[in-house]
């Protein structure tokens, strides 16, 4: 048996959104900005920067507007902010944002516990950002959270992802992300909802996004590229975590993903020593040890 | 695409030989006859439990004789030891063991650093211990250190290390162990050298051992799935280390593994929920923290 594996495969830093969003203490803009242009360095070429929510939800994602504007430009990178509202559309696009992120839970139980509506208010709400952002003409990655299982409901069926995905498909999204919000998915379920959903998306690229909850974050990764998947998202050091579950592990980490995608010799672009000191720099700002492994070694 | 994955595997308990000789702190034998109890309880049948070595050169492998006397007897239950030279295999069979493992390293300076002889004098070694257990009628388990690459040399090519399994299938071994002794393996790799051994060994098992260091141990038992294999080592709480990279994650963590495969309908026989306060109370007693995850979640 031979591993079939794609060429090469694009890693979507997600760390200054779902990564930072994790951490009470305020990271100051101008850390933030450095992070960023480091990461861009080191070869990045899409980035989620931040969120729009009400600074009183998540404070850490108050400079928003500040961060998207102090950003450094390039024709090849893409910086896209995660929406929560149609306010949220409108101020990604007043921010100057191209790219944003809407996204449901497929887990009715997730959604009320964390948004306040039930799943078919979140629906409904989504298709009019979906709407909104059309019209602002803005790029739409349409994510799924608890794809592959919800911590309170346990298993969530694939009917359940795939009947949201034709609906990401009717309202014409550029792209669909499938999120193990709470780190339960494995590699023979990931395969089996990727398998499903192939045939109902078209040429709609499919993104993951893993949490390492349970040490499977990798094996997860394995298992979607032999399905084809070239899309991950990453943060670096493993940052974030899981809003069940107080010091779990983080999203699976750019370095460590990196690092497997470079020893099996498939493409990303990024130079990983450079990633590394930005994990070091905010492992030692905010005092903490995230769960990403490959910063940890001696370089 | 589904993924081709056996019913059914076995996991070898490696942390009390391979997780403790890492601990600089004696963990007094009570604790460790506590902690191989339960394990057995919790439905590891083969456990690896210490090492017979030189009590100056390992002080935690110092109790060796008396450990293994201690030990509950189980007529399902494997207890083995590692041998590092003729001596040893006499200290193991005389404790009453009926199981050793012997290996050499596949690097010539590895196993210069790590033992003082040369690839050459290493293998004339094991083969007399090989003789010396044969006839005391012990189960050898032969292995292969730094199987899929070495800290030193970089990369070890398959040729030389299906040649010491190609030795070790003329000695009549038992069982045959790849090493990843500085977690350099990659799932590619893993695919690559076990579909060029399975040819060469008949019938003669093939036991995986991964280390987590790069974060890679679980994707890399995924690989090694796919191709059939069905014995893989693990250490509660992924206790261990790399004995070149001071901080760096140890062995795959066998609730992490177990975990894995009961997610995937695979059995094991194992009950995680009786392994996960072992490894709390070793972290506890130890006041380190390890590097599996499932033992870190609420229960």
């Amino acid at each position: 048996m031979k591993l079939e594996l794609p060429d090469k495969v694009t890693l979507i830093e997600v760390g200054p959104r779902d990564g930072f969003q994790f951490e009470k203490q305020f990271i100051p803009t101008d850390l933030k900005v450095q992070i960023i242009s480091n990461l861009v360095d080191a070869g990045l070429k899409q980035i989620q920067v931040t969120s729009f929510v009400h600074p009183a939800k998540v404070p850490q994602m108050a400079d928003a507007e500040e961060l998207v504007r102090r950003l450094p430009e390039y024709a090849d990178v893409i910086y896209s902010g995660l929406v929560l509202n149609t306010r949220g559309v409108a101020r990604a696009q007043r921010a100057g944002l191209t790219h944003v992120e809407v996204s449901i839970s497929a887990s009715d139980t997730h959604s009320r516990k964390n948004t306040g509506m039930s799943f078919d208010r979140a629906v409904a709400q989504v298709e009019e950002m979906i709407g909104l952002a059309q019209k602002a003409d803005l790029n739409i990655r349409a994510g799924i959270q608890c794809a592959f299982g919800c911590a309170y409901e346990g298993e969530i069926s694939h009917a359940r992802v795939l009947n949201i995905a034709r609906s990401y498909v009717s309202y014409g999204v550029d792209a669909i992300a499938l999120s193990d919000t709470t780190g339960m998915a494995d590699p023979a379920r990931v395969t089996q909802l990727i398998e499903l959903l192939l045939p109902e998306i078209g040429e709609i690229p499919i993104i993951l996004h893993f949490h390492d909850t349970r040490g499977l974050g990798l094996a997860n990764v394995l298992a979607a590229l032999q399905c084809g998947i070239t899309h991950f998202d990453t943060a670096l050091a493993g940052m974030g975590g899981c809003p069940f579950v107080p010091g779990a592990a983080g999203n699976i980490a750019t370095e460590d993903t990196a690092s497997l995608m470079a020893s099996m010799g498939i493409l990303t672009g990024i130079d990983i020593s450079r990633i590394i000191p930005c994990s070091r720099l905010l492992e030692e700002w905010l005092n903490k040890k995230f769960s990403g492994k490959i910063h940890r070694l001696p370089s």
